[in-house]
């Protein structure tokens, strides 16, 4: 049985996405929560994952023998590994244009991921209104995600970026908890597809186990001081 | 024929990564050089990009219809639609290895990156002892990628990280010339890996290139004044 490595699920964005993305292809797997107690060297989350992943950070996937880290490779060794759930579009030039918006994801959006940690049980409309005001950088994060998701979903007809549910909706699904957590201000067909993917059996039952978690840590909060 | 879209052959670590493995491949493609006279909005290098890359960035891999930007997505793109020059490994959880570092060098090493920014053709060893000095950030990245190409060298028996050449060495061999322009320490096995990086007829073309290119441009040396 695969066994995936998690984080807390209110904050671990990169956690969340290949855990949506095997739940939601129903692929089985072991979830394993390391829970953040902090990233010091000699911390408890750091001692469990010494030995699977020489970078001591989650994700990791392990199948037998087998490590991988990093969400991306995961996403890569699962689509293959599982060609029949077709977690990229068959088609080759839509398959290009997936893999280049998760590899921009993958590098990109510093800004919106510096101000608008993702916090899956906080509504913190205030907070965005702020970031929005003083962030020309994270106006610009938002901006292209609304021309990228606008663009997909026109050509594609939707529900998800490429039609049907894939890696790429997985990638962005911790986005979409950012842009609702902050309340940032985007168009009605972007905030529809926001729902269509928190009403995503996958997404709904991680963001059901992130407000069940109820372990508020105080390095994940730059903006509350209680909950 | 393809067409790569790429930067300064000096500067640009990311451009050197495709095109690289292209060369390396032996897959024919075009060479189209956007010169970095800027990133500004008003820029010759962002027209030239505007209507093939929505971020405004090279690398990219256009094929007919086909654009694929981002160099870890051409990576894949390169490897799926030429199976036979194997440029993932073989073996799957070497494969799986090979996905994980590369995702990790797209999204990490960002002291390293920050500090030592890639200039092929400038020696800077004094800039690296200070860099060194001051930067355990530096030193942890280097730490890392010392621990990681050592032990893959002695699993595979070398001479590239995976035994034969592919898109892991493609994507360090930026990462090789930082460490010779910085002269930053390391240890004999990693000095001889990036010599025989160095060797790869697509590496050399590369360097050549980059040296023949003499386009000194003041926003990408923030340690030379003059040549
Ligand atoms: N590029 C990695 C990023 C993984 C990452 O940064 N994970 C965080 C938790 S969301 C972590 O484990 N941090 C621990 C640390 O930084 O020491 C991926 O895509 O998986
Ligand atoms: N994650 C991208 C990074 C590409 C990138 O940052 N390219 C630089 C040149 S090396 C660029 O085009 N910069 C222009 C800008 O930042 O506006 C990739 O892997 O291709």
């Amino acid at each position: 049985m695969l066994k995936l490595y998690i984080g807390n699920k209110n904050y671990s964005s990169w956690s969340m996405r290949p855990w949506v993305l095997l739940r939601q292809a129903g692929i089985p797997f072991e979830e394993i929560r390391v829970r953040f107690d902090s990233f010091d060297p000699g911390s408890q989350f750091k001692a469990t994952l010494a030995g699977i992943n020489p970078v001591g950070k989650v994700p990791v996937l392990v199948d037998g023998e087998l490590a991988v880290w990093d969400s991306l490779a995961i996403a890569e060794t699962v689509a293959e590994a599982w060609p029949d759930r077709q977690l990229w579009p068959q088609d080759r030039q839509a398959r290009a244009r997936a893999r280049s918006i998760c590899a921009e994801m993958h590098a990109g959006f510093s800004a919106l991921r510096t101000h608008c940690p993702m916090n899956i049980e906080a509504r913190l409309p205030e907070v965005g209104a702020l970031v929005w005001r003083d962030r020309p950088a994270v106006r610009a994060d938002v901006e292209r995600l609304v021309t990228m998701w606008t663009g997909l979903l026109r050509q594609h007809g939707g529900p998800m970026l490429f039609g049907e549910f894939g890696i790429a909706d997985a990638y962005f699904a911790p986005v979409c908890m950012r842009l609702r957590t902050y309340a940032l201000p985007v168009p009605a067909a972007v905030t529809d597809y926001i729902e269509r993917v928190c009403s995503l059996p996958g997404v709904a039952d991680w963001i059901e186990g992130a407000l069940a978690e109820q372990d508020f840590l105080d390095f994940e909060e730059p903006y509350r001081t209680r909950r």
